[in-house]
């Protein structure tokens, strides 16, 4: 939602779908990979991946490809993946659940640190997918966040109280919010916020689809 | 995932993005709205709104500004959204249960008609969020797309069992496709894929908190 100049956020996108092709490539014992192969596999041109590339230092070799170890372990470093990054959650109702269980972000070296709801009912329940803890109240917040150094969290509460926990995760210091709910959210300066609408998702796909149907074209990056 | 010539991805995500800052308006009672305004609620400039909104129609009256009414309902219009659009969901899972249960699609006009799993185990149980049905067996999955001309299906099964469904549901006639799986999909051509990985959008928003705090820029426009 926050608008700048700089690296377009396309190419941050797809920086890191090469990331995902590369490990497969590397857990298939390929030691080298052709921008034509990382275009095929994210569905742009040669030329895109090699300015998108570009954006973040010369990686290529004349001749040999991009060389996968390599690659792998500059892109994890320009993510930031190459080190453990804590995240919290705020709602443990069936969205909150199935992100807990997400081993997705495991993978991509997240650690899931809590996990927070105002519900009474479910305040204190334990929570299988992270051992030994149980669901906090909101009134913990800036303690987890400070003991933690948390500055990461994900929202998957209500449309209606997405913005009062918008606004407390940032006063307790959290500077990224990935926010699930289905609401535009105010944030202030500093503070950086991605939504991921699901139903938009859908219309999207939606609208795609009713393009593709008149044999209208449309650019899809994502 | 797919790319070619048209209206840019960007314009098009923000064509939802402003149709749901007029809704918000609308139950407001204001009758029409600015540029300015919008431009404010999605974060980008003015000038892109009109950009935006040109490549659909000329909606601006002079003066005035955009009459709220009118440009819902040619939002709408062009999103597909004035009609029920009936979706499938291949996956019970976590996942599965909480997209089950998500109200924003019923909201954007879209009918979930029928879950299916390959769990012998979940198939045959009730769903309670659609009431009367039950998860099917992937192998209903031909004829319930053929009964009910289901265009759009929404995949949340683990990665390893993704690209098989994909399969299944293009082989079923199923248009477009809403993969949450942590896999880079393959489709045939006729076939609009859109990926919701969570862990890179959580990637992503990691990127651009580290950014943020060297002091470097990103754009963002979803």
């Amino acid at each position: 939602m926050a608008k700048s100049e700089g690296i377009p956020a396309p190419a941050v996108r797809r920086l890191s779908l090469y990331l995902r092709h590369l490990e497969t490539t590397q857990a298939r014992n390929h030691a080298t990979v052709s921008s034509r192969e990382l275009s095929r596999a994210v569905g742009v041109t040669d030329a895109q991946v090699r300015k998108d590339l570009a954006y973040f230092g010369q990686f290529g070799h004349p001749g040999i490809g991009y060389r996968v170890d390599e690659l792998i372990a500059r892109m994890r470093q320009i993510l930031g993946a190459d080190q453990v990054r804590r995240v919290i959650l705020v709602g443990a109702g069936n969205l909150g659940r199935a992100l807990m269980s997400y081993r997705g972000f495991r993978k991509k070296n997240f650690d899931l640190v809590a996990v927070f709801d105002n519900d009474a009912t479910k305040i204190g329940l334990p929570t299988p997918e992270l051992p030994g803890e149980r669901i906090r109240s909101l009134d913990d917040l800036p303690r987890i966040v400070a003991e933690h150094d948390v500055r990461l969290a994900v929202i998957a509460v209500p449309a209606q109280a997405a913005q009062a926990v918008a606004d407390q995760l940032a006063a307790a210091g959290v500077r990224g919010l990935l926010n699930f709910a289905p609401m535009i959210l105010q944030t202030r300066p500093g503070i950086t916020l991605s939504s991921v609408d699901l139903a938009v998702q859908l219309e999207q796909l939606a609208f795609q689809v009713n393009l593709g149907a008149e044999g209208a074209k449309i650019s899809v990056d994502s």
